[in-house]
């Protein structure tokens, strides 16, 4: 009788399997360089569901202080623990980063063609409920308030249940995931892939002094393809692979958090077979993700189906991947919103807005900075930490909009937190707010701050 | 019989009222500088509901291109009409902006307190269903695009029907508002406006052959205060009076769209009486509000109440207003996601990342940029022209969302468009996008784009 | 100058002029049965905003306890108060209902085709900014508990304050509104209309001695249609017309909440002109509606706009109105959720299930009650009163679901009371519900409850 | 080094396993009637997360039609193929139903007590990525229109694809996935039990000759417990144990949609250690679950966790469950919706509206499946059949809405249909709707429809 239902009862295939226990450069079906030459690992057909694991990639590296970005962060492989202390973090060795499950290969898919990506599902690995967020060292990969907080290593680790997360190092909030891939894209034609090296080259000499650098070109060591191939493939790919560190035309890492399960993509495809790769998986990301690993870093399985519309590029004039955000985004519709000004992110109550094309963008960044430090006052307030807030805003479903850019000199920037991942009431009272008290994250086993 | 029902139906009081079609430097309740030695025009108790009528304000000034920002747009009094050129926005004078109803008093507010201001409704006058949005001349206003556009005026003209905007000169969309006053505060206390005058005087002095300038300072030509005061009063007004261009730490200029009627905001209060004012009525806008004019501008009239928190500041660590939005806010929940990086912005595949501090901030405006030109590009191959998209991107509720800042040397900006406000199916089909003919908007007389 | 922006400035027009504070039977462009030789009073082109005014109609009659339906409530009128006491609703004189105003004709629509109705806006008079919830005598009116709690007359006044209600009869609570009409519809042809009193009649017939009625036929007297007409047809209107307490194919008295401002109605069109009708507003209500004035009853102003689609019906298979929600609903994610069993409805620990085919129809009901009943206890809890309890769920944004109706012999159903209307925290927590004193609603002056 | 890692990763621990090709009956830890005397198969702690799993349950029984509800549908046995033909279902064997996994005692709950559950994921086994819904023949299970449509047979495969289902039998679809558990409830005490049987044994013993029966009493025949007890034990729950076709105070079938993955639930505790049992899980149902098996029946995988308030009872006046929905219910905001009246549910014409009492129970059901014909219709006129649509009517997330109760002769309930899951356009449009060939759903091999 059950032969039957057994039988026409076919699980979902993973076309690529990884451990997430074992480092990165050991195992097949990983690669952390964009290079066409990369041959696919695997191979779909449109219109299947299939299922591709990735080990857990830390958000590494940075504008605002990273030393090294050329290295890896395999913590899955036991770097970063499932512990209370943040020592792992103080002394990551950040080496070679973001290695991607692919490629996987498309049937039928050319260049000129969309590539249409399901996001079907992403989840943890199911023994590996648990991930985490991290601000770095000042001084070993930094943050947005590197400078200002003159950063220590600190960490939360978050149990994953389910659709929500929660962390021991953060009592009293708990918010459902919108899990994503921070990291997704179709390999550049060689085309492509020159025009890339060529831009980034140059804005690389036209800053070579920079701390750190602005850019990072090839580089050989570390690189990584996952499958034995032909010495003079491999050394093209050594040479000339794009780093993963930047998204580019075609997706990388975009850290977008609308990018979740039940999404739709649109990539363009610039070689045969469309080679698409995926890694860095997120349970959760605020907009920006603002701390060093900002997001809910973690290893697990993503479910993907694809189709191809044929000439896709020219039909949608698609210069970069558009997507469809899911219908499952938690609703958590009431939310607590900070502005924030271009000013006074010293404490010196300076005036930014530099010169005519810059101030604003400067303006905006410093305007966010604001926001977010004024809502890290008011979860002071609550009972949070520094610490713990900034972890908090990084990891959690917050909303960031730009009002406008042309009211100079000060741009007005929010940042929204959903009252409805707090246990407590956090609104505004006429008796004021109740003080809390919740411990700290996960710090230094030296009590430094 | 009726007596009774009719006498015990009182209608909520209009504080201050305004006619839209008289010039504001000709009308009483309206200011243009902010000052805490204006004296409020009207009083009002907490808990008591109060009408407040706005004239219209076009949305003018900005930091890429304005030539003159210390003018008047007294459009409402005639000169941005319901018409179909935009030879009016072309020759537009742009002197004296951003006329403010106030201020209020509200009893009991003091120094040190929370005032909570509900935002009821806003609505347009009944006699004035209409409203703009405009790009300006790249040499008289400009805008986002002012120089990759050579901008030339063009506008829409938008009607207002219920909930819902629609336009002759963009047709085939059709939203609900998001309505709400793109400028709103409490008044500064001499040591606060201080303050603001030392640090933009010493931005403005830093920059003095910055063109558009970097700041405006006080100004006593075109000062605006509504009513009649002492002379010297007066002329400490005209010569200390922030201008009301950029949002600070008590609110203002801020145009943040989900400031939106039904939310509750949380201002300081900085002297006695808090002394609320309130303009630049918005029907509807999008995150960041890209065109010159970018908000649907209309002129109109706000609803409030009003209470206090004693000792407001202190309790919530209020450094700026805090807000809960609005429940009412547009559904749209399918949206169309373009993505943009900071490369290319002129064509010439040129990287972007200047140096370590300021290339974060840049790239996002340049990676802002692309993806508004993506979503402008995707929007032409349905039929819109150039002009139209730009016009639309701005006034529509369109979300803007930054997915990370630390993926060097790239930026990647998200700007979302609800598919639900066209008439016609937007999404990318397999058979392609159906090309409609939308016509064009508003343009000079002389045909010039 | 202003010249030119004033003339090009025209209000949307209003097509039908009532006053709130005038019996309606005294009045021009009002009726009060559906005939289809009441010639339209007013007549629209397609694509046209225009206003309608339509005096406050309250809710009456009902199939649980209504003794006479067959009369007027023009509260309005000065019946019921903006007071404290419900000696009005006690007292109220229950004759001539349902006052609509129309009929419009729509130009160019004719039997077959679809009239496309945009709900644009529907909000109380400027000079009427309140409305009320009744639950009415249990002799004289009843709703949905009226054996159950015995009911006497008791009332919430709401003050209308932009897109909010709150009541000082029922404080600690406040709720956006999703403002709708309760009676919209085209006119019936000649056909129809002799087939609803066909069907009603046989009803009738069979349940001749039902208290109360189970249906009200046509009725000459109070018979109203707001002109005047020549004596044959004004006979044939008063002998034939239907009466607008049931919904019908045409639309009528559907009482839906979600057909709120924003909506855009599909209505089948009977006659030429399609001559439609409206009233009955509410500002808000919840599903279900259970107390006998449930809805937020007010007078006011709708807007619209039509549309005609040629033979619509056939392209559309329209038996009925069909409509799309407006995408401003208010967003009040986070539910408590009640659930209610068919079981002891009387404390009687009765289980009900009376035969094969009516069993799950009246289970339905009683669970309802016992969702409604356990709702009603949770809120006592916080400090409502029973009385305060049953108006509240009445009128705010509730919503009501059924699970299944196949579980033989409970039917499950569920009741969902938005957290985010209460100003204090509502939701189940480890110490218990803190209880408020919210004082009483209004009730009778000899106290009797 | 990553022993470390590894060792500190642990997965959440499945208390109670099950093979879904496996009959019911010889697995261990399921149980088909509800008895304080069944013992914990498992036990948790308060604040333990763990996992749950269950055989695949069809929705059988039910009001209209069931010949006989005593009797198991072990459909994941082999009975429903994942196959194109219906004949399984046109011949499955009715026996005994609703196999639940548990009980599952939670440390430390007592009588009086609030049992928190925490629904914290809902999936299918990886092994069995699919499910079905179907209609049930006339005489062997029904549906709520088996005597309308003389229903035949016929059935749909649903693929679950991640947080998605679609279906080879109805194209053009594709949802999220609403994920719940269609039973879910805590042992009830002697007293309970007693009272249940009491008052089900009344109304049965009044309805005697009834076809089908109102309610089914306690079974021995069939009784499952999935361990091992004395015999007089099991006599025991043999001859008292009530059957788990209702929901009851407990909780209990009640196919509640919105008791999805992420919801909170509140239950009563009745027996010291709570005794929860839970199964029937469903990928997705629509309000109500009109034909036979409505949802989208699976086998699957539930995560919990739980805590307990005590005296909850008490506190918050618990006569029943009550919940709070998740904050990841999917985000259709655009809905097409039908009304429909109760009238003419047999094309006759006939006015319903029986008695005082009953009607608006009937009113409600006969209008419910009006506005179902409805949205039958107008998928029709879009291609689907319409076994296909009453299917998917069942399975996707459609919710149904009672406009009001008491407008008598006619109710008026709504049935709303999400727009956003269709792949092709579905609104009305001026130009009619177009129509496609969706080919059928599984029909039986005989070709009888």
């Amino acid at each position: 009788m059950s032969a039957n239902s057994a039988a026409n009862s076919i699980p979902h295939p993973t076309v690529i399997k990884v451990d997430p226990f074992v480092p990165a450069d050991k195992q097949k079906g990983l690669h952390n360089r964009w290079h066409p030459d990369i041959p696919p690992v695997a191979s779909v057909k449109p219109g299947q569901t299939f299922k591709v694991e990735c080990v857990g990639m830390s958000r590494v590296g940075g504008a605002l202080g990273v030393q090294a970005y050329d290295r890896i962060s395999d913590w899955t492989g036991g770097q970063i623990g499932n512990n209370d202390s943040s020592d792992d973090v103080k002394n990551v060795d950040l080496t070679k980063v973001h290695n991607l499950s692919g490629p996987i290969a498309v049937e039928g898919a050319e260049p000129g063609d969309c590539l249409v990506v399901d996001i079907l599902d992403v989840t943890p690995f199911e023994k590996m409920p648990w991930g985490f967020t991290g601000v770095f060292e000042l001084e070993n990969g930094g943050g947005l308030f590197a400078r200002e907080f003159q950063s220590r290593a600190c960490k939360a680790i978050w149990d994953l249940n389910g659709v929500f997360a929660s962390s021991r190092h953060i009592p009293g909030v708990r918010f459902a995931g919108v899990s994503h891939p921070g990291l997704i894209g179709t390999a550049p034609s060689h085309e492509l892939l020159a025009k890339w090296n060529k831009r980034e080259g140059e804005l690389i000499a036209a800053h070579k002094d920079a701390v750190p650098p602005v850019a990072y070109p090839p580089e050989p060591i570390g690189t990584h393809v996952g499958q034995d191939l032909p010495k003079e493939v491999l050394e093209r790919i050594r040479k000339e692979g794009a780093r993963t560190i930047p998204g580019r035309e075609h997706g990388g890492n975009c850290d977008i958090k609308n990018l979740s399960k039940g999404s739709r993509c649109y990539f363009p495809v610039f070689i045969s077979g469309a080679n698409l790769s995926v890694g860095d998986l997120h349970f959760s990301q605020g907009d920006v993700q603002m701390s060093f690993c900002g997001a809910i870093e973690m290893a697990g399985i993503i479910t993907f189906t694809t189709s191809i519309i044929k000439g896709g590029i020219e039909k949608f004039g698609l210069k970069q991947p558009i997507f469809l955000p899911s219908p499952v985004d938690p609703m958590y519709s009431q939310k607590l919103v900070f502005e924030g000004l271009s000013v006074d992110i010293n404490g010196d109550g300076k005036q930014y807005n530099m010169d005519a094309y810059v101030c604003v963008a400067v303006n905006r960044t410093v305007a966010y900075k604001q926001a977010a430090l004024n809502a890290i006052s008011y979860l002071q307030k609550l009972g949070y930490t520094r610490e713990q807030a900034y972890l908090l805003l990084s990891a959690a479903p917050i909303e960031s909009h730009v009002g406008a850019i042309v009211d100079s000199p000060n741009a007005c920037v929010t940042l929204a937190v959903p009252t409805g991942i707090f246990e407590n009431d956090i609104l505004p009272r006429p008796e004021g707010l109740l003080k809390h008290n919740y411990g700290q994250c996960a710090i230094r086993s030296d009590g430094v701050l």
